[in-house]
C-alpha cells in the first residue's frame, strides 16, 4: 500500500516517477488562464486566514459543503471564518474521490508543510498552523507566486478595464513575474443582456469612440486590444454558454446592434447572429495580432434561480450542458478560417462527452508553422479531476499529437491553486510512464523527459510567444 | 489467477477485501425501487422452477437469448420451461462480460449453494438441483427475502391501486419486513395515451373525486397520496421517456386536460406542457409529505413495433435514447424549486453520457438539512454493469460527495435479484480500496468502513426517513 | 518493464498471451470493409516506395503531420517522397498514444522485419531498407495479402462500377484470395448533390434502365445488385453523415426524385425523406438477397472549406459529429423491420458517445436464426484506437453478447494495414484474459480459445455466408 500523498503520489511506475521527479517537476509554471486579482498581486496582500484563502471565493468548495446539507450561513453567509472552516473540515472526508480532497491536502503540504488530514478533529490544529504561516512575509501573495515557480500569469480582464494594476506591475522593477492581461469581451457581445447598452456606453467612454454602429464597435474593441497589447496581452478568452453560429451573420450585425441599443427586444436568432458575427470579427483581430483565442462553452450557468437571487452568480450553481455544439463549432471555425485564417485557438467544453469531437475539430483546422495551432484544451472546471484529465489526455493522444499540447492552467481564483499544475504533471507522467512500462512506447527517457517538460512549460511558452 | 467468483470476487486489494467482508457485507438491504409483486410476497408463494424464477419475467435475459438467434418460442413463447432453460444455459457462456453472467452465477451460489458453471452441459444438473431447492419451505418468497437480509422493499404502484396486499402485510404480525408502496403516477400524466380518459375514470372512482378539471385531478391524486401514506409510502417514481418542460406550463394544464378528456388530438407541445405542469404539482406534494421523488428518463421504449405487437411491452425491446435533456431538466427542477422547494430527488438517466450533467444538476440544487438531498441515482438498467457502476460512482465522487450516496436498488422483477446489492457493494469497496492502496486517500479503515456501510444501508434509511 | 512492441505486446496476462498466441493469431483474415483498389490487386502491382505505401493516400497520417505545423507541400503537395517521409518520421514520435505509432511500427516489423524506431535519426535507414524490400517480388500486392493470411476482401464499389477487376480476378486461377465487391450506393441516394442527375444518367446507361421515376430507380439498382451478386457481393455499405428518417417517406420519394431530376431546389426535409425511403427500399432488397447492410454515420465531412478547395475531399478534414441520431435510427430500423424484416445489419457511429445506444439498438432488433443478426460494429475510424476498441468491446459485452461479434475490419486504403487485425486481436485477448485472471469468468481456455477464434474469423465467415 502506498502512503497517502507520498512523494510518488499518482506515479504508479518507475518511469512515471523518473519523468515527474527528474523532468516535469523542475519546470516553472505559466498560468495562462485564471481569475486571480491583479490588484492583490500588485498590492502584494497577505491572505488573512485559511478560511479566506480557501473558502473566500471558491465555488468548488461551496458546492461540496452544500451537498452535505450545511446551511448557507456557513458557506456564503455570515458565519465566522472559523465556523466556516469547521464545516469545511467536517465535510471534506466524505468527498472521497473528489479532486478537492487532493488539491487541499497538496496545498496544505506544499504551502504550509503540514501533513495532517483535514477533518473535524484536526480542524483547530490546521486553523492555527495555517493562520500562523499566513501571517509571515514569506506568504504574501507575491511570495506564494515566487515559491510556486510561476513565470507568467494571464488574468481575465474586461475590455473596459483600465488595467491599472497590470500597468503598475509592469513598471515595478522589484517584481519579476509577468502578470499580463487577457482580453475577455463577453459583455461586448452579450447583446441580449439588460446591461448591454450600459456596457456599450462605458466602452465608448474608455475607448474614446462613440459606439453607434457595428463599425464603431469594431473600432472601439480594436482600440482596447491595442491598449491591452501595450501591457503584454497575448490571449483572449470567451465564456460562451453554447457556440453561436448563423449563416450570413456578418451582414446582420449592424442592424441587430442598433435594435439592441434602442431597446428593442431581440429574437434568439438575432442574438446568435450577433455573437457569431462578433466572434468572426474578433478572431480576425486576434489572428492579426498573433493572439491566442480561448473558447469555453457548454455551460448551463446559474441554473438555480432561488440561489442566484440570494447568493448571486458564480457561487456554485453552474452546471454542465448537454447541447450538441459540433455543427455550430465547425461552421464558426470554418467561417473564421475562410475569412482570412484562424488565430491560434484553444477549445474547451464543460461537457466531457465533447472530448472526441473537440479533438477532431482541432485536427481539422491545423495549419503550417505552428505545431498544435488549434488545441483541444485541458480538462476544464468540473472535469478538472484525475479521471477527467486522463480522459482529455488520452483522447488528445488518440486523435491528435500529445507532444504539441500546451498543458495545464489553474482557472483558479486562489493563489494557493498552483498545486493543480503539480497534480496535472503527475497524471501526465503517470500516463506516459504506464505506456512505456507496458511496452506501448520505447523506453527513451531523454526524449520523454523533454516531452513532459514541453507539455509542462515549453510548449505554452512558445505558443504564447513569450520570449523571456 | 483468481478463481472464478471466489470469496474475493471483484475485490482486488486487501483494503477492498476488508471493507467488503468486515463492513459492507454485514449490512441489511433496503430495496427502494423494484418491480416485484406485493401479492406474491403477501401470499408467500414458492417459485415453481428455476425457469420460472429466472426466465419468467426477465427481459434482460430474453434480450441476451434473442441475440443468439434463438426463436421466440423459447423466449416468450410456448416451449416448456425445461426447453427454455436449456436455451438460456446454452447462450449464457457467450455473454462473457455481461452482468447477467455474474448475476446468475451469484444467485446460483448464494441461493442454491451450487458452484457449477451455467452451460449446455450442466443445464440438466442445475435444473434438478435448483428445482429441488425451490420446493423447500425455506425457499418461499418471504424466506428468500429474509435470507437476503432485506429490511424494506418499496414496490412500484399505480395511484389507482388499492394496495390490498400492502395492507394485508402491514397487518401481518408474522412478517417483519416492511413492504411499502411507491407512487408511480405515469398513467395520470400520460395525457397522450389512448387509455388516458379510461384511466381518469378509474382514478375518479378510486379517489371518489370526479375529475373534470385540473383542480379535480390534483385533488384526486392528493387523495391517493394520502392513502399511500397510510401504508408507509415515502417515495414516488416517474418513468419519463424524456424530461418535459414548457415555460408557463401550469397555466395551460387545465385546458389541455379538458381537450384530452373530450377526445381532442393534442399537439406534442401540449403533451409536454401538461406533463411538466403535473411534475411541478406532484413535486410540491412530495415535498410537503417529505417523500422522495425518483425520476427515470432517456428511454426509447418498445422500438420494435413487430415485437411490440406480438410479445407486448416490457419484453426486451427498450433501448437507450440519445436525447439531450439537460436544459429541460434544469428548467423543470428550477421551476419546482422556485415554486416552493424541491422534494428529495433522485435522478437516473438510461444514457450513461448523461452521468456528468446529472452529477452537476444534483450539485446545483442541494439544500440545507439533508445531506445529498438531490441524488445522482445508481447506474440504471442497461448500465447496471461493472463498468456502468464504476462510471456512476466515479462521476459522483468527482463531481459530488460520494459519502452521501444512497446506493443501490435492484429495479428487479425477481426475488433472487438481491445479489445485485452484493455486486454493487463489491464494486464500491473495490473502488475505494483501490484509492486507498494507491495513496489517494488515507488508510483510515474505521472511517471508510463506516462510509461503505452508510452507502450500503444507513444513508438510504435516513434519506427515506425509515426509523426502524 | 515490457520491451516496446515485444511478442506479448498489449497482452498483460498469461491467459491473454495464450489466447492470442495459441488461438487468435493463427486465424486467417476476412477484411469485410476496406477501401483498397481492386485494380491494384488484379494487376498485382508493387508499391513504389515506403512514402507511397504509407503516405500516398493515408489521411490519418496527413492529419498527424499537419498537427505538427508541417507545410502542406510535405503532406499532399509536391515535395519528394523522401522529403515527405522525413517529415513523417520527424513528427511520429510526438504522436505518443496515437494508434498510428503502433500501426506503423507493427507494419515495419511484420512486413519489413525491421525493429527500428521511426524518428528523424532512423528515417534514412528505414527508407532504404523498406524500399529495398518493396522492390522484391514477394512484396507485390498479392504477396502482401497472402503473407497477411487474408482469405476474403470486400472492397467498396459504386453501383455503376463495371467491376472489371473483380471479374478478372474471379477468372484468375492463379489467385486464391476472394476479392469481392461491396455495394455502396451513396451517390444513388444523394439527391441533394449537384452531381445527382449526372449520376442517374450513368446509372441509366450501366443498368440499361432509363431512370425517370422511383420505380425505374429501384429497377436500375436491383439490376446492379444482381450484377454485383454474380461477382460474389454479399454486403452493402452506406456512408451517411446522419441517419435520415421521415414519417411516410416512401410515399414522397417519387415526387422528390422528379424534382431533383428537373433541377428544382430541394428542402432538407425532402432530402431526408428521399434518403430514408431509399434506405427502406435497399434494405428490403438486401434482406431478400441475404446481404449484410453496413451503415456508417455521424460524420462531419470536409469541415475545412479552404482545404477542401485546395486539397479536395478525403484528405484529412473529416470530423466527428455530435448529433443525436437515436430516434431516427430506431424509426428507420423499425420501418424497415415492419416492412418485411431487416437484413443482417452492422451499425457504426463515428461518435463514441453513441456506443451504448448502438449496442441497445442492435439488441432490440435481433431475430431468430442468425446469432448476432444486428451488430454493433467495430470501433471505427477516429475510434480505431486501443481505448476506442476497448470501449466498443466492453460496451458490446455489457449490453449484448460478445461471443457473436463479427470483429475487425481495416477500413484501410493501404495493403499494409492488415496488422490492424493483429492489433484488434491482441486487445480482444487482453480484455478476455484480464477478466479470466481477475476471476470474472471461468478459466476455460478451450472454450475461450474457440471464442476468440470465432470473433477473429469464424463468426464473420458465417455471417457473410462464405462457404470456402
Amino acid at each position: 500500500m502506498k502512503k497517502f500523498l507520498d512523494n510518488d503520489f499518482l506515479l504508479e511506475t518507475k518511469t512515471a516517477q523518473r519523468l515527474f521527479h527528474d523532468y516535469a517537476d523542475k519546470m516553472p509554471i505559466i498560468d495562462y488562464h485564471c481569475h486571480v486579482s491583479p490588484r492583490e498581486i500588485a498590492m502584494d496582500i497577505k491572505l488573512g486566514n485559511i478560511a479566506e484563502a480557501w473558502l473566500g471565493d471558491d465555488h468548488y468548495k461551496w458546492r461540496m459543503i452544500r451537498a452535505c446539507g450545511v446551511p448557507e450561513k456557513y458557506i456564503t453567509g455570515d458565519a465566522s471564518p472559523r465556523e466556516k472552516f469547521q464545516k469545511f473540515a467536517e465535510a471534506l472526508p466524505y468527498a472521497i474521490g473528489n479532486p478537492l480532497y487532493h488539491w487541499t491536502h497538496l496545498e496544505l503540504r506544499r504551502y504550509f508543510d503540514c501533513d495532517l488530514e483535514i477533518n473535524a478533529k484536526n480542524a483547530e490544529k490546521i486553523w492555527e498552523l495555517c493562520n500562523a504561516r499566513l501571517s509571515g512575509d514569506d506568504m504574501s501573495v507575491r511570495n506564494i507566486i515566487r515559491k510556486s515557480n510561476v513565470t507568467h500569469i494571464c488574468t481575465t480582464d474586461d475590455p473596459v478595464d483600465n488595467l491599472e494594476w497590470h500597468k503598475s506591475m509592469s513598471d515595478d522593477k522589484s517584481w519579476e513575474v509577468k502578470v499580463l492581461p487577457a482580453f475577455r469581451p463577453d459583455k461586448a457581445i452579450s447583446v441580449e443582456s439588460p446591461d448591454f447598452s450600459g456596457y456599450i456606453s462605458t466602452l465608448s467612454r474608455e475607448s474614446g469612440i462613440d459606439v453607434k454602429s457595428i463599425d464603431n464597435l469594431h473600432s472601439a474593441l480594436k482600440n482596447r486590444m491595442d491598449y491591452f497589447s501595450t501591457l503584454g496581452c497575448v490571449t483572449s478568452d470567451h465564456g460562451l454558454d453554447y457556440i453561436p453560429w448563423v449563416e450570413g451573420c456578418e451582414d446582420k450585425a449592424d442592424a441587430i446592434l442598433l435594435n439592441a441599443l434602442t431597446g428593442s427586444k431581440l429574437k434568439k436568432a438575432d442574438v446568435d447572429a450577433f455573437k457569431s458575427a462578433m466572434m468572426v470579427f474578433l478572431a480576425k483581430e486576434y489572428a492579426r495580432r498573433g493572439w491566442v483565442m480561448q473558447i469555453h462553452f457548454n455551460v448551463a450557468r446559474s441554473v438555480n434561480a432561488v440561489m442566484l437571487n440570494s447568493a448571486g452568480p458564480n457561487t456554485g450553481f453552474d452546471s454542465i450542458s448537454g447541447k450538441d455544439n459540433s455543427y455550430a463549432l465547425y461552421k464558426l471555425l470554418d467561417t473564421i478560417n475562410s475569412a482570412g485564417g484562424l488565430p491560434k485557438t484553444v477549445l474547451y467544453s464543460l461537457n466531457p462527452n465533447d472530448d472526441t469531437f473537440l479533438a477532431t475539430a482541432a485536427g481539422s483546422f491545423q495549419a503550417p508553422g505552428i505545431p498544435g495551432k488549434i488545441q483541444h484544451g485541458s480538462a476544464w472546471w468540473h472535469n478538472d479531476t484525475k479521471t477527467g484529465m486522463q480522459q482529455q489526455l488520452t483522447t488528445l493522444a488518440n486523435l491528435g499529437v500529445l507532444g504539441n499540447f500546451i498543458g495545464m492552467l489553474t482557472d483558479g481564483r486562489s493563489f494557493l491553486s498552483y498545486t493543480r499544475h503539480e497534480y496535472f504533471r503527475r497524471i501526465l507522467c503517470n500516463l506516459i510512464g504506464g505506456w512505456v512500462e507496458n511496452g506501448e512506447y520505447p523506453d527513451d527517457i531523454e526524449f520523454l523527459g523533454k516531452l513532459v517538460q514541453d507539455i509542462s512549460y515549453n510548449n505554452v511558452k512558445r505558443y504564447m510567444s513569450f520570449t523571456d
